[in-house]
């Protein structure tokens, strides 16, 4: 009988393949490790193994492109620097073994790097990287990383973080399974973004025999090992509807009934452009403008922002376009920013709005380029601001913006206390916008980074569910729109209870816009009420999905 | 005319005195001074510096005792360290004046420190404050530290962290004031367990001259420089009527029209029992049993925990005691446990439970020495688990608690979706103790710990108001017990309101509890009710202060 395993489907659709385990742990070389006696052959094959995880390395950086390759060369130098091969040579002609004298001289590299300031003390995880991988090759276990593979596979890990995902080529892999991690986490994220299955927080993924062909249901979370044929064809035709159907979806967002929800798209920066229009977004509905003032010296000057932000309003010239302010912190310092204090708990801290009331030169510059790039557009510019918790904060933002000449202010709503105090937030806010992930993450006490914390990182957390029914609900009262920007907007069956909840448009990563747009018009209104209605009284998130998915009926069809 | 400034009152009271400044920065030595030319003397003057810091700390380490002895004995090793004054005067010879050689000498050690392992990395603040010291004496700077005063003063300053305060001799401070900080920083919790007035969050506080005379309204958040004789013998006398009526206050908690409201007492261990019984607690609400399980290599054993468990029921015969389970995580280690992973954000993270949860065997351990402690002692035991977040949490705990044999399991409510859906935790749970502290940090979005934050780590911000409320309906709708445990309670005026919310029991550190008393005796239920209601009706904490005392004519006698 095929044994199934039970997670949380984060990535609707469907994916067959050999499980492939991502390496992440490499045995240590035993501290007394010592070769047989022929000094010279040993030290020959250290130099070897440096040499091919150096060329392994540079490969990959070019394989990878832009960041990662950077990050990656970086790497391949470390592992070719001259006087690290010195030092490994001399432990060797004193008997170490190969793995033991390169595990101990890169541990002396390591310390000098540790030591050394800020910037280089964060290489060392790349450095242990390299480590990790020469000592892996000369002990002859598995190297860390994605595997290489010629076939399409599933990847089953631990966790995945951003370094195990940089080289990924998404054409081999058809689905990720992972034991840790949360709808917001990394790999659930990557895989909206590529359009592949996920299932994560899902006990055993990681000891899933190598090879093992798995099933993969990213809607439900099931995950079954070895599956009769007869499943993987129905699964893969469910699959292959689900795809159809958003192929085929067009138009603007709205509910077989007519209940019209814009449907929009989180952008980046200028670079996610193409993307939105290709998705039919209707506007944009989370413009991150930290890519402006990333990696550099100075803050960007006026017309350098005028041009970002006209490039972007003028692609949606009918359309409505939401610029979030710079939404700086401890966790995402700026180089140009006076440095912030080191906070114990960075998203507990000094970060979004709140940082901007220290330094309001750089958000009124901002603003005012804002202002400037609206005119002769003829695009709906709405700006907001992030970390808004209390209306003291919403009339802060409100006068800055009306003095730069912003006509329509808004917040962002991902403080638990905002969400409550909506009602009086509203009197100085034009608009607003859930960003459920970290409304999540505040809600639940449960940061979005860390692993074992899964069935807290889920926007279907029932209480969740509650802060955005009373956003909505206060903010319709005071006649007010209400959004939701969080990666909660981009899960089908969740888009249709935000909708149900009172939630006015939706805004996504633009791959998620399709099948969101497809799910929408097989329910109607009402059906969204009641999944809301059902799913609010759920004790936890499985089963709010569970109540949802039965008022629902429309999206059977979808698979989900 | 007198200035007054205006911060946010954080314990009651009036202090009459001249202000005295908390020094923490101290000037940085030009890094190309050089000396006159005579190196012998510059020499001499360095070692004198070294040798004064040194004494000076280990004489404040005899004065502090306990934990702030060890921490000043070892700083006043580091001053005498012979390798170092090798170093300094290595670099004195060469032509640095005394001052740059420490600061350049002491770099190199901080160096090695920083990359020796994780225990003496933690030892560079430590390191810093004694350069800091040596430098200030050598550049005629003032030392850091808290000041020496042969009379009363008042102490004021940008914030202060505990170790400022470690050294403090209450004797001769009659009053805080910062300009960071809020209701739960450290400075508001050591000032109410000193009985001492105090304002926080107070724009210009740490800019008053040194020697003004400073009249502070704990209570009221004002304070007054240089004031008329009238107003600081009005408040004196307030303050004298506030400290008769809570010294006259006795029996159990109740308000004027016989509503109870039983007073317990928050304790970190057995030692803290005779000031809550000397303060009339009516029992413990809240028993911290970290204290058990600190710096030791091994856990606790058996008849070691029931022995401090039972101390602490035998000393409330009648009484309840509410114990609450360990509260370990990446912000509090502990080293018997495994090492948790690190965490960008500790407070989002793997803490309390959650930890529990993956240590299954350590809170049995402590569950059944809990439920033998409590044979034949006559109290009546409740046993809570920290950071319960939902109902899954709840009934995980519920289930260990029976299976240990203890007869009433509750839950902390200190994260926001535990207080919203206390509805379905309370299924599981025998009784709720809400604690304000974290409630409030989460649900801003504002770590306690960080300066700045002081409007989102106040109680009073009526978004907590409403959780609290939340939860205090949805057990009482369950038939449950409702207490709060979190700095709030300590706060008498907040006090009413809780108890107008539906809170059933009020916990404190016990230097609050005759006040509190005091207070509650002034008022009737449906008073505060309507405190409660006003409060929620509010914008932000302060007009909600404002709001609650108007319906609360009784506290005024006490100037609160």
């Amino acid at each position: 009988m095929p044994e199934t395993l039970k997670g949380a489907g984060v990535s609707p659709g469907a994916g067959y393949g050999p499980a492939k385990r991502l390496v992440r742990d490499v045995p240590q070389p035993d501290p007394d490790a010592r070769h047989g006696g022929d000094a010279a052959a040993e030290a020959d094959r250290a130099a070897a193994a440096m040499e091919e995880t150096a060329r392994d390395l540079s490969e990959r950086g070019e394989r990878a492109g832009g960041d990662a390759a950077e990050v990656l060369n970086a790497q391949a130098l470390m592992a070719r620097d001259p006087a690290l091969a010195d030092d490994v040579r001399k432990r060797v002609d004193a008997g170490a073994s190969a793995a033991r004298a390169v595990s101990e001289a890169m541990a002396v590299y390591r310390q000098m790097l540790a030591g050394a300031g800020e910037y280089l003390a964060a290489r060392v995880a790349d450095l242990d990287d390299v480590r990790d991988r020469i000592v892996a090759r000369l002990m002859g276990a598995p190297v860390p990383g994605v595997p290489d593979s010629d076939v399409p596979f599933v990847l089953v890990a631990g966790d995945l973080a951003p370094a195990d995902t940089a080289v990924l080529d998404p054409e081999r892999v058809v689905a990720f399974v992972t034991r840790e991690g949360g709808p917001t986490s990394h790999t659930a994220i990557l895989a909206r973004s590529l359009g592949l299955p996920a299932v994560v927080a899902c006990p055993g993924a990681d000891t899933v025999a190598e090879g093992t062909m798995l099933l993969v249901d990213g809607a439900t979370g099931e995950v079954a090992a070895d599956p009769e044929p007869g499943a993987v064809e129905a699964a893969t035709a469910a699959s292959r509807a689900r795809a159809a159907a958003a192929a085929q979806s067009t138009g603007p967002g709205r509910t077989a009934d007519g209940h019209g929800i814009p449907l929009l798209a989180n952008i980046g920066g200028p670079k996610d452009l193409p993307a939105a229009l290709e998705n039919g977004a209707e506007g944009v509905g989370l413009y991150r403008t930290e890519f402006l003032f990333l990696d550099r010296a100075d803050a960007p000057g006026h017309e350098e922002q005028v041009a970002a932000y006209r490039t972007v309003l003028e692609a949606f010239p009918g359309g409505r376009v939401v610029v979030r302010t710079l939404d700086a912190g401890a966790d995402k310092p700026l180089e140009f920013l006076p440095a912030a204090a080191e906070e114990p708990n960075p998203a507990l801290g000094e970060r979004g709005l709140r940082m901007m009331r220290r330094l309001p030169e750089t958000l009124d510059a901002q603003l005012s380029a804002l202002a400037e790039a609206e005119r002769d557009t003829g695009a709906y510019l709405q700006v907001m601001a992030p970390m808004v918790t209390d209306a003291e904060d919403a009339a802060w933002f409100a006068a800055a913006a009306a003095k730069a000449g912003i006509q329509h202010a808004g917040v962002m709503i991902e403080v638990p206390a905002a969400a409550l105090r909506a009602r009086h937030i509203a009197t100085h806010a034009d608009f607003f916008s859930i960003g459920t992930n970290d409304l999540t993450q505040y809600a639940c006490a449960a940061d979005r980074e860390t692993a074992g914390l899964g069935r807290f990182q889920d926007p279907w957390q029932p209480a969740v569910l509650d802060l955005v029914a009373a956003s909505a609900s206060s903010t319709a009262e005071a006649g007010r729109s209400c959004g939701v920007c969080g990666e909660a907007a981009a899960d089908p069956l969740l888009a249709c209870v935000l909708t149900g909840l009172g939630v006015t448009s939706l805004s996504m990563g633009a791959s998620a816009l399709p099948l969101v747009r497809a799910a929408l018009a097989r329910v109607e209104l009402a059906q969204c009420r009641a999944a809301a209605e059902a799913a609010r009284a759920a004790r936890g998130p499985e089963e709010a999905r569970k109540a949802a998915a039965e008022q629902l009926p429309g999206l059977a069809e979808l698979g989900l």
